[in-house]
């Protein structure tokens, strides 16, 4: 595996770089114990926080590694990014703190929570119809107009090696608790963190399994890792999972998470739903459903993690309330 | 002021004792800054999410301290305390923890999810009418039949120093961050967690207020400071903040927090149910009323911290989803 991964297009060392180059920029987000789900297992089991990331998700990674990346004169021309909300805040933030305009073209349905976070930041916001209209070819005219530089949610280089800096933090936590990994789940929808994280995990703990969750609806990646070429979800899937019903695992990403043995797994929104209720009344953490999903689907698979040492990615926590009251309806089923 | 913390009963090298003696038994909880309110006071603000503890509460802290602290034969016989809830489930987990029998006096109108939370930890909970039966009594009932050991909720050695156990983890938290410490509001009942922590932050850092934060209907600590002497919240007083109603300060609280030289700041119902939506939007932590105070009466008196590096402690987790609702319909305030 060593040698197929240091032939990557991507590898460990440039998550090591971009840790340094946006040190300070990012929090470093706990690793905490779910001592319920570690005695479920007869294991150890832990939750990566990144609903506890600046502007409420791990999507400020990529977009300061991006920015970051960028010379000072491109930078200077601004950024433009399509997004349904947590890519969206991770720009607006990222502009904001190098000085820089940011246009970012949203889906009118996306989370409230999500518009006024990335206005509040600064960023222009331009909505469009999530259904028929593409966000391409309206993020292409904000570019040909401004001369801004797109900076694409995961199926770019920066942006993924920026994703995949979290897993360098948990790597450190698990190696100064004296533990190794077994099984890693990242949620998954175009597949940036989890394409930037595998590579991560693999060159650190080589036995380790990743698994890409994903909602039952669109399970895209699983059915792409499996038939090892780029499959489609129905245009007509819908699922509560607004940060990651993406169509089809990104060209970048697919051959990264097929690279690294990568398996999808996948949850309902009911399992989701009561995921959101787990987190909120047993862990005391906010999540939002696309950032539920790993730990749903470790909580569905429990029977395959026992004796295991597992890390599921909490992976933002940008929820509406009335999303939040819906998922406490189920609180009485945990 | 260090020799006279050095000739208070209890000392820093209690605490530091009792650090040692519980570790591993409860978790480091992480100190998270609040970025927001770190540009708002031109200084670094951050919260000791203790919200994150096992159980959801410090209270597991005394709880397993008080507990070790009993020779293997007085522990034999089992334990029996009366709380509101969070001080319950804390018995209750260090009782399952060495394995013995645990009877908790619960309020009938305590939150069902502390009642259900301490019976699922094995306890056998007793219910009584908080405004016209007498937990004490009660409490000494269980004993007299028993003979089990009575672990008070704060007037206690042994609670006060495992509750102050948190403090040693903020100093060195801070410390590892090159910081010191101006200001720290801690969520205040009977006292336990205020005077034990104040002990250790008066040691650490001699120029540091410590907070004493209180619903305003329930500010006897706050007036019995400025008294010098225990004064009483009127009978009929009510707030949301289940967990810290108390009538008056304690026996033994009381004189440590003077001798720190503590102040009581309040917040208002109004103001809780507002830093309990402020937690779990921006924060993305489930924060119950009784655990936001201090959070609540900081964001109230921002004017006092211009400038300062200030910890205010997330004292509980432990929040019905009904009252989680109720404070959602707070979020287009913040």
């Amino acid at each position: 595996m060593s040698s197929a991964l240091s032939a990557l297009p991507i590898t460990f060392q440039d998550m090591s770089e971009a840790a340094d180059r946006i040190r300070g920029l990012v929090v470093e987000t706990p690793l905490l114990e779910v001592h319920a789900l570690s005695e479920a297992i007869g294991g150890r089991f832990f939750v990566k926080c990144e609903n506890l990331q600046l502007t409420g998700s791990f999507k400020l990674r990529g977009a300061m590694n991006s920015l970051a990346s960028l010379s000072d004169e491109d930078r200077a021309k601004g950024v433009v990014a399509y997004s349904s909300g947590n890519h969206a805040q991770g720009v607006a933030a990222a502009a904001r703190h190098f000085g820089v305009a940011a246009t970012i073209i949203m889906p009118e349905d996306a989370p409230e929570i999500k518009k006024a976070n990335t206005a509040a930041l600064g960023a222009k916001v331009i909505t469009y119809d999530r259904y028929s209209e593409s966000r391409e070819e309206l993020g292409a005219k904000v570019q040909a107009e401004t001369g801004a530089n797109l900076v694409p949610p995961y199926d770019y280089r920066p942006t993924i090696v920026g994703q995949g800096t979290s897993a360098i933090e948990v790597t450190n936590q698990l190696r100064t608790q004296g533990l190794s990994l077994d099984t890693v789940l990242i949620c998954c929808g175009g597949g940036g963190l989890s394409a930037g994280s595998a590579i991560v995990f693999k060159t650190c703990f080589p036995d380790a399994l990743v698994v890409a969750a994903e909602p039952e609806t669109h399970d895209d990646t699983r059915r792409s890792l499996l038939s090892g070429e780029h499959v489609h979800n129905p245009a007509d899937a819908r699922s509560i999972c607004d940060a990651i019903v993406t169509p089809t695992p990104g060209e970048l990403t697919l051959p990264l998470l097929m690279a690294c043995g990568c398996e999808g797994w996948t949850a309902n929104d009911e399992d989701v739903l009561e995921t959101v209720a787990f987190a909120a009344t047993r862990l005391k953490l906010t999540v939002e459903p696309g950032g539920a999903i790993a730990l749903a689907a470790a909580r569905k698979h429990l029977d395959k993690l026992k004796g295991q040492t597992v890390v599921a990615y909490l992976s933002g926590g940008n929820i509406d309330p009335a999303m939040m009251n819906k998922a406490l309806t189920y609180a009485d089923r945990i």
